[in-house]
């Protein structure tokens, strides 16, 4: 064959473990605050995930039936060489994308959910109860749940559910019951669906929805789609592989680069390359790609609330602050006020470098098409400020002479968000 | 790991060479006839397409570049057992679908397209032209023109062109220039055009729009994406891998499945199989899952035109009638009124069986929503009919007892189609 263009990995060399970075930090992580909330958290959380939470085992035992199940979902994915588009720029750098959009719903989320739904049914639970802003936290979670034969209830706020009809049934086909944020099935959501049918919602008042309704309903339970240390302990599987494909092509990167809201899919992609700095003396640049309408980690670092209605123990982030407005954006998923604990530590200790681009979004969907003429695939919009990144990296590159390796994460496909290209682009 | 539910190759286990079943064939295949459409062969096809159309060689090699490119289109694909959609049925079968689904573009049409613009851009064209129907075909020209550098011309039937919008969108990303048809692009297109500007159109009117866009143009080449021989001959490489994977997984089926509308999908999944059984024995029976719509094995062998305008040379095929009218369904690219040569011959010798589902296609849908939340996957509309008759067969095997080995192609995936979901199933 003529020049290599992807890896994959046979299924075979499946990652069998994920990597807790927590002992591996440069010092302790701090622990969550307010007693009344910390004391809800058993409650709030799975068993196993609430170990997780707060274990200090570097290497984690994925289940053998969850990596039976990861396998189902199309695990190992793909990790490409950007041969194409390195053409395109012009730039002497080497790009290379890890390929998470190869997910049945779209998005690294089913990471976790499969794990979290996998977890639930061993502990006995029926049902599984979210939020969902964007909605691809609510899709992966439907999916995850109908692998596991769980009942799923989802609360999407208000404002999205209504135009991301194709979504809407996407997760209403695995069998989820959906409701529009505030809805009247919780006395939350009901005491403001009183008021106005049509009250646009929030994430802080879906969590709150979510919460309600498995806290009072014992054979159901809360599960949570970024942030949280144990999802993001979930999601390394996408950086693991990465690893093991970057051996194959026989490189190492220079820079890595993933778009992040909450945290999820850049510590996914990037928590086992910072575990190399941490821990084998390797230097590489990390870039955290964020929307202008959400640049936490340009906000401070303190103890804050990871939702609205200060239902959460508070965790010691950086944050825009949790009662914080922020301007609708496509990629909608990467709007949160707050960043997870652990990469917030990282990135307080200097290890961890962002950048926001315009809430108007061109410059981030320019670049996602120049990627489709060049490589053929579609990202999600929120993806799209991955790839932009990754582009604006090589052509520094270009500038330079520098011949860097440069690997980026595709978190998701935007088959389902075309109208949102359009919207920007036109055509 | 668990029970193992997945198989993928390595980029190095991609298939070199492509199976060209002609010389193996139980009697010759019947050649076209038409002096003055075969005339005309070498100016609507590649030289090579057309080298291969006629060839007798079995292996025909993949060019490495051309390997490297079907690598960056995702190749190989996993081969999945359907571990949870059998417990859901409760049937002692072992089911086996392979993940054509994995396409940027959303289906298996990108293995050709990739293929004829490799071809065309190495025999100095600088644009590829084509109809569309359904709009996968379309679409994944458009694609494969971009992967080369080729511009692209797509003429598509206007009744679908006017409420596809997301895939028209998709097309465009590529860079592709769209006409509903008839256009006012062409002459024979404008004639109708002029009379009607909302002239629903049909395939016919639009190959012979695509045609003479080409044939007034020394720089471009019409292009096809079923039907013809080196268009199954591309797509076997479908079959190919799913062979090597059926060895990891230790079996080898007893029934293959995939659903036909002109064949390439079909064609592309079994005809590695049916060499097995033409040349080495293999005992394995054929279904090709299609619509009552478009019975076309269900109809006459004899020659006929692939067109509607007569352009095309007529071929010895199963066939409605190159003039027959087929109501609308959502699996739109099976509505087509002949079968691929090759596949004819097989069928007329008694080596392919065949299914014909109802046009409300309820069964079809709700076979579909089956799967979905079994096995997490959204099949293609068109590939929701080859799930819904793996289904079926496993169902008799529940009755019979029988654990047969049953492979089934998914030709693509539904992201684009959810609206037509929505439309069977309500929600």
């Amino acid at each position: 064959m003529a020049q290599l263009r992807q890896v994959n990995l046979s299924t075979k060399e499946l990652p069998d473990k994920w990597y807790n970075i927590i002992p591996d930090l440069p010092e302790p992580l701090p622990m969550p605050m307010g007693d009344k909330q910390i004391q809800n958290l058993p409650k709030m959380l799975l068993g196993e995930c609430l170990k997780q939470e707060f274990s200090q085992e570097r290497w984690i035992d994925i289940p053998d039936e969850l990596q039976s199940i990861y396998a189902q979902a199309g695990r190992p994915r793909p990790l490409f060489r950007a041969l194409n588009l390195e053409k395109k720029l012009g730039t002497p750098a080497h790009m290379y994308y890890k390929s998470e959009f190869f997910s049945p719903t779209g998005s690294h989320k089913v990471n976790t959910a499969l794990a979290q739904c996998y977890y639930a049914k061993k502990e006995g639970f029926e049902r599984v109860t979210t939020e969902t802003g964007a909605g691809q936290w609510g899709t992966a979670l439907a999916y995850g749940s109908a692998m596991a034969g769980l009942k799923c209830t989802v609360y999407w706020v208000r404002s999205v559910y209504n135009w991301k009809a194709d979504r809407l049934d996407l997760m209403k086909m695995f069998g989820a019951e959906v409701y529009a944020s505030p809805s009247n099935k919780t006395e939350c959501g009901r005491k403001l669906w009183e008021k106005d049918h049509n009250h646009n919602g929030s994430l802080g008042i879906a969590i709150s929805e979510g919460l309600e309704d498995s806290l009072n309903d014992p054979k159901a339970v809360y599960t949570l789609g970024s942030v949280l240390n144990h999802v993001l302990l979930h999601q390394t599987i996408i950086g693991l592989e990465t690893q093991k494909q970057f051996e194959v092509f026989g490189e190492y990167p220079d820079t890595v680069i993933a778009c992040l809201g909450g945290g999820s899919n850049f510590g996914g992609f990037a928590i086992p390359f910072l575990g190399d700095v941490l821990t084998k003396g390797k230097k590489i640049h990390f870039i955290a790609a964020q929307t202008a309408a959400a640049p936490n980690l340009q906000g401070e670092y303190k103890y804050d609330y990871a939702d609205y209605a200060e239902f959460t123990p508070q965790l010691k982030m950086y944050t825009l602050g949790h009662t914080k407005d922020m301007v609708p954006v496509k990629g909608d998923g990467l709007r949160y006020h707050g960043c997870s604990p652990i990469l917030s530590l990282l990135r307080n200790k200097g290890y961890i470098d962002t950048v926001a681009y315009p809430t108007d979004e061109k410059h981030v969907f320019e670049s996602a098409k120049l990627f489709v003429r060049a490589e053929g695939w579609l990202p999600a919009p929120e993806s799209a400020y991955s790839v932009t990144c990754a582009i604006d990296e090589a052509l520094k590159c270009k500038e330079t002479g520098e011949k860097k390796v440069i690997a980026f994460n595709i978190s998701g496909h935007g088959f389902l968000d075309i109208p949102g290209y359009k919207s920007i682009l036109g055509f």
